[in-house]
């Protein structure tokens, strides 16, 4: 059952706060409710050190972030160290660091810019087609995937799924190993270039429309946000390439709902298929 | 003119030596002939890191490799510092820079493991097409761009462009944003993981194939290898998706003379159109 948003703290400005030390340094809380199989979404780890990265730097809005992933960390309090690399001009460049205890769970590296407001594409012909299903055609994915994993964080942020990508909840994958749709974040809460880093990692698996498989544990993971997104759900495609020697990668792409490409993301991932 | 690469030090096994001082940290000497614009290329300084990473733990092979790039350094002498993040059973993680006298020019993220020799794809349905073209079909790239760009690089590494990509080079760019066809190292040394991470950026900007511009900085790089290379030239489509607000996206698929996939890049650059 989906939680009240309005109960828990659920929403992305919520579980992704980062409350400064004054040294660079942060204290945070990963959130049980944003968990897969019990681990925190490695999208959501990322974003926020990307929170905790701008806050250092004069710089708004996270550009690039690449997160390689070391361990596993447990829902709970963690430490977010930040070394700032270079204030810039034009960008500022921050390593961050996610520790739980002594141990360090994910390293990450952000580069920070600014969007520019209202900027519109020069060129966009190399853009992947923008999925074309309407909002209210896609129905949302329940969290009950037959791989037997509790998935938590979909009882809370919306996975819309466009009908001919849902083929693989009732059995029946494409094998295009492409999942497309519609993303919402809970309590309707609008996106902004630091949940888009989460949304670029919300979808499940691509390989789902391929076949089933267990845990798909990223191993890295690169987001560039491209564009402020207008108000309301963002558009996702969410699109596997290869399969090869327990190892997928896949990409991503994001749109607002005014139908700007405003994110864009790549991850490598271990699966055990093959 | 090509210079013999006989006559000095340009193979890739040469100008990317790391020599370790024996704490983690390596001296190494940015190749004058690795540039372009006067400035190495960010593919070669991404291997050389990941060389220098792959030196200080069990695991022989870089699977993913993610740069940000801080300040472009010139050729010459530099340090790389590595710290080992994790020394794993199946992966190993560290974090490495490199620095030209007091100044961090390049920080990056390099995740360590095992390729298995002659693994074929368990799945690939989702790979990019390959370029067609046989190597003899495709004329290769002189380094004398309109640009105005000296393009040192270009004397040594043979980018061979299928004939419908190298348009823009008499000035008749197609607007696809893409450049595909053959890649040769000098002196025709064979591919390894660490050159692979050299080739996901080998290619000009696939911008050409829409608009020529001035430089084109790499502020994000992001290398994945995904298989041991058979000997001989790889193929390689550099494909550009968005470019908006002074900022271009581009992904790298490299497959190995065999047909095989072997590499995959992803980049976020600066580039002044729009």
């Amino acid at each position: 059952m989906a939680v009240d948003a309005t109960d828990v703290a659920v929403r992305f400005s919520e579980v992704s706060v980062v409350t400064p030390r004054g040294d660079g340094t942060f204290d945070a809380a990963l959130s049980e409710h944003w968990t897969i199989g019990g681990k925190p979404n490695g999208g959501y780890l990322l974003a926020l050190l990307a929170r905790a990265a701008t806050a250092t730097v004069p710089h708004p809005h996270p550009i690039a972030a690449s997160a390689h992933f070391v361990r596993s960390p447990a829902p709970g309090p963690v430490v977010i160290t930040t070394t700032v690399l270079r204030a810039g001009r034009t960008a500022s460049q921050v390593r961050t660091s996610l520790h739980q205890g002594d141990v360090l769970c994910v390293e990450s590296l952000i580069t920070a810019s600014h969007l520019t407001e209202g900027a519109a594409p020069y060129w966009d012909t190399g853009a992947p087609p923008m999925p074309a299903a309407s909002f209210e055609s896609c129905a949302r994915l329940v969290p009950n995937l037959p791989t037997g994993l509790p998935v938590a964080i979909m009882e809370h942020v919306g996975v819309h799924l466009e009908p001919a990508a849902a083929g693989f909840t009732e059995g029946r994958p494409r094998g295009d190993g492409v999942l497309s749709g519609w993303l919402t974040l809970p309590d309707s809460e609008p996106f902004d270039p630091l949940s888009l880093i989460f949304a670029i990692d919300a979808y499940p698996p691509a390989t789902f429309d391929v076949e089933f498989s267990g845990w798909v544990p990223t191993l890295e993971l690169t987001a560039y946000v491209r564009a402020l997104p207008a108000p309301g759900p963002v558009r996702v495609c969410q699109r596997a390439h290869v399969v090869a020697d327990r190892r997928v990668d896949e990409s991503c792409t994001v749109w607002d709902a005014a139908g700007t490409l405003v994110a864009q993301g790549t991850q490598l991932a271990g699966i055990r298929l093959g």
